[in-house]
């Protein structure tokens, strides 16, 4: 699990200026809800997972502001990826391209400066390969699987997650597809899943009401039963890899490391895309 | 004086990060000074003025870290700056021209993201107009007054105050420099001054051990005569803007608003330069 840097005070409180500013007009406003952010930031910075405080800090923001700063954001990400999407599935897709499509997808994010005009350069992003790459072990665990597990991260880049959903379950896999319940940041949620046109082959499963990464102390029942007995969990974004690595899991980690201590926790560069175990 | 903003914690987390990248090589220490400068934005966010919050912050990053961390920036500063007046002083300088410089000097500062780079834009900022022009009064203000009290802000600026104060001592002001005993920030302090060869002609009083602004319960005895005897204070920076604006005495204050939220309190533009009673 990925320990608090000096650098997340500062990541924290600029995601927060930016839920609020999409969320809340009245700078008075907007000023009362940034005080309650550094209470929590007081309450739980350095000693949780940063993906812990921003999730935290999503849900408060929402709840205090009543509306989900995201919402139209995430449809712009799914209508701009599903653009791509539409013209790969004419193509004829290996596993490899697949699974680099759905990394470079995790660059679409709207939770970390630097990310927030992914949409731009999503064919540059694809072009990109990857700076751990494990995909010799993901295949040949892919091969051994029969069921699977598969965490989303954000809109936009479920339409790439589709591709390799579709890739599995078409090669005789057993998926699981789990987002969150409801929104939290541009995550993506079991409805945003529907629109796309998941579940129609898979079943879909939320993890959590709405977090960032996953949190197994929230976990529902049902989830944790497709959990354990999962042969291989795939797990989009830095969330997940904040949140999971190191726990006793066959999990392959699909991510770009957006920020410099996931770059630096992973020996990467910030940036770089990862597909690790 | 100015209210504290939503944008403000995040420009004093972002200070204190630079600050901390200058100052403190290793990471778990940078995290544990991290952890006190969320404490002190608990303790007087959105209380108190942003410029004195930010004055606890530097004292603290400075304090827990041992070190000055703009010592070598705030001589590069001075360097880049004296380069450029140095050729001015063989023009014909007027008063509007030099109080646009002084002005213009402002635009060096590395308390605010998107300031820190001005060193390379020096020549851009000097050609800028004033979008709160009140240079007619100043003059009238300048022609009446004896005594003059001058308060600057950031090093590499002071050598552009330096001509604005040459101009007004070889005009037969009375002028009371004021700096900072110490450094905080990139302000400049009474050595800074010396060695730019301020108080050949003129008194230095400083006006606080270190403080970004100026706090009037903080100053010294021997200052507040200085004060109270001024017939006009030229006040420089957004700081001292922060700290004395509606403060019954007759102030000139020369900035340029490098943040939204001093831009919006006086009406202009962020990145506008500012000349106003």
């Amino acid at each position: 699990m990925l320990k608090a840097s000096y650098l997340c005070a500062r990541c924290l409180v600029d995601q927060a200026t930016h839920a609020l500013e999409l969320a809340v007009e009245d700078p008075g406003e907007r000023l009362s809800i940034m005080r309650g952010v550094v209470d929590l930031l007081h309450k739980d910075y350095p000693e949780r997972i940063p993906a812990e405080i921003g999730t935290m800090v999503h849900r408060y923001v929402m709840e205090r502001s009543g509306k989900d700063p995201y919402a139209s954001l995430k449809m712009k990400s799914n209508e701009a990826a599903l653009m791509i999407t539409s013209r790969m599935r004419r193509e004829n897709l290996t596993l490899r391209k697949v699974v680099l499509s759905a990394i470079a997808g995790n660059a679409i994010d709207f939770g970390v400066d630097g990310s927030r005009d992914a949409l731009h350069s999503l064919e540059e992003q694809l072009q990109k390969g990857l700076a751990i790459d494990h995909f010799n072990r993901f295949e040949a665990e892919v091969g051994r699987a029969e069921s699977i597990l598969y965490l989303t991260d954000n809109c936009g880049e479920i339409a790439f997650d589709q591709l390799l959903v579709e890739y599995l379950v078409g090669h005789g896999k057993e998926v699981t597809v789990s987002p969150k319940q409801e929104p939290i940041l541009n995550d993506a949620t079991v409805q945003d899943l529907i629109s796309l046109g998941f579940g129609r082959m898979e079943g879909i499963i939320p993890h959590a009401r709405n977090a960032i990464g996953l949190m197994l102390s929230e976990a529902s029942g049902e989830f944790m039963k497709v959990w354990d007995r999962a042969d291989l969990v795939i797990a989009k974004g830095m969330g997940h890899f904040e949140t999971l690595y190191g726990t006793d899991k066959n999990i392959a980690y699909l991510l770009k490391a957006k920020c410099i201590p996931v770059a630096k926790s992973l020996g990467v560069e910030q940036g770089d895309h990862v597909l690790t175990f």
